[in-house]
């Protein structure tokens, strides 16, 4: 029973990564360089994107955002504001709705996005620490979001989170002294699951640090071109 | 392709929903209340418990925790330090791991658990704000914690979680003054999907609140000791 289990689901990953494959010849032939955007519900993505992505294309940097979300299109709505391009994906079409975007979902969204006339494209998944770590999409890179407000066990609670992204943003700091929260603590428990991973300390609401993260999309991005 | 998918889905779920039931019977025959608690990541599910169980065995009512996570063992330490009986449940087994609790896991923990000594059985679900409200698990009632960090925002974009509960915990009320957040807003958004539904404002941190969570759980249990 066990392993027959166990072969379903990499059965199931098996056609995700063909389909995320895809995705990535895609986005590679117009030159798009993609970020999987993910972390835990309410950690502050949208309000990192609205902050990182504002100024971008002063930098020469063209984005859009590819919205990832159960129901409702409160986060599209949000960063419609900034006037780049936002594509809104829903995953309540199953049950209860999936709980993070696969390479598929993202494949349907492609005819709506305006690969020819952007540089970046910033998939914000859904909010959760587990399923969407073992989803690639076709992206270049996988960013995720931890907030000190969540405690500083998560990495060794979530370890395929924090060892799946490329880069590990730490959000809302302004809040620190507020909190019984060891940052240190936070770090080292980081290393000991993606030991030396890239990490920035920021707040979302204060922008503290959101420029580190603005220049570490425009490389990304610069690299994508470079080996395009 | 899309009628055969949600077939499979439904099937799962009924296959679940069998165990649960049976599970049910399990905790009806020795007098035992389950109650299913659920949240985000780091919403502060477990320090809510070092708080509402300290304190239940005086009002007669013997409390057990059934841990469920990821990986690790972190949160059953702390609450080991209670003196109630922690019975960890992993869900890594499969691949990176299982985004929720489902009622054979709970199954497979029940020869772990005395329920024969004692009343009331806390089932702290992995932290995902989307599958763990898919799968019942043979509880009687299931409380959600939502902290004021997350946002105003999900009960709109997780809205079968917030209507899966029969009682709301929002935490965190200590860091009300340092943030952007509209109590009211959250409470109406929660109306919107869930009318009425029970809900306390409470800080896990300080303490405040968190009688009245004891006191319902004290409810609870006598509840279910009435029927049975």
């Amino acid at each position: 029973m066990h392993r027959t289990k166990v072969r379903v689901v990499e059965d199931v990953l098996d056609a995700n990564n063909t389909i995320a494959r895809a995705n990535r010849e895609d986005f590679d032939r117009h030159g798009v360089t993609v970020v999987n955007l993910m972390s835990a519900p309410g950690a502050g993505k949208t309000r990192l994107l609205e902050r990182a992505l504002d100024g971008l294309a002063e930098a020469g940097v063209r984005a859009a955002v590819l919205e990832g979300d159960v129901q409702g299109s409160y986060d599209a709505d949000r960063l419609s504001l900034l006037h780049i391009p936002v594509v809104q994906l829903n995953t309540d079409g199953g049950f209860g709705g999936e709980c993070h975007l696969d390479a598929n979902m993202v494949r349907s969204a492609i005819p709506s996005l305006p690969l020819a006339d952007i540089d970046l494209l910033v998939i914000e998944n859904v909010g959760n620490l587990v399923c969407p770590a073992e989803f690639r999409v076709g992206e270049n890179a996988r960013i995720m979001v931890c907030s000190v407000t969540e405690g500083e066990d998560k990495p060794l609670k979530y370890p395929l989170m924090f060892r799946a992204c490329e880069l590990v943003i730490i959000n809302k700091l302004d809040l620190l002294e507020h909190l019984d929260f060891d940052l240190d603590r936070l770090e080292a428990n980081l290393d000991a699951v993606h030991p030396g991973v890239d990490r920035f300390r920021v707040s979302a609401r204060t922008g503290e640090g959101v420029d580190a993260i603005r220049e570490w999309l425009v490389r990304a991005t610069e690299r994508a071109s470079a080996v395009a």
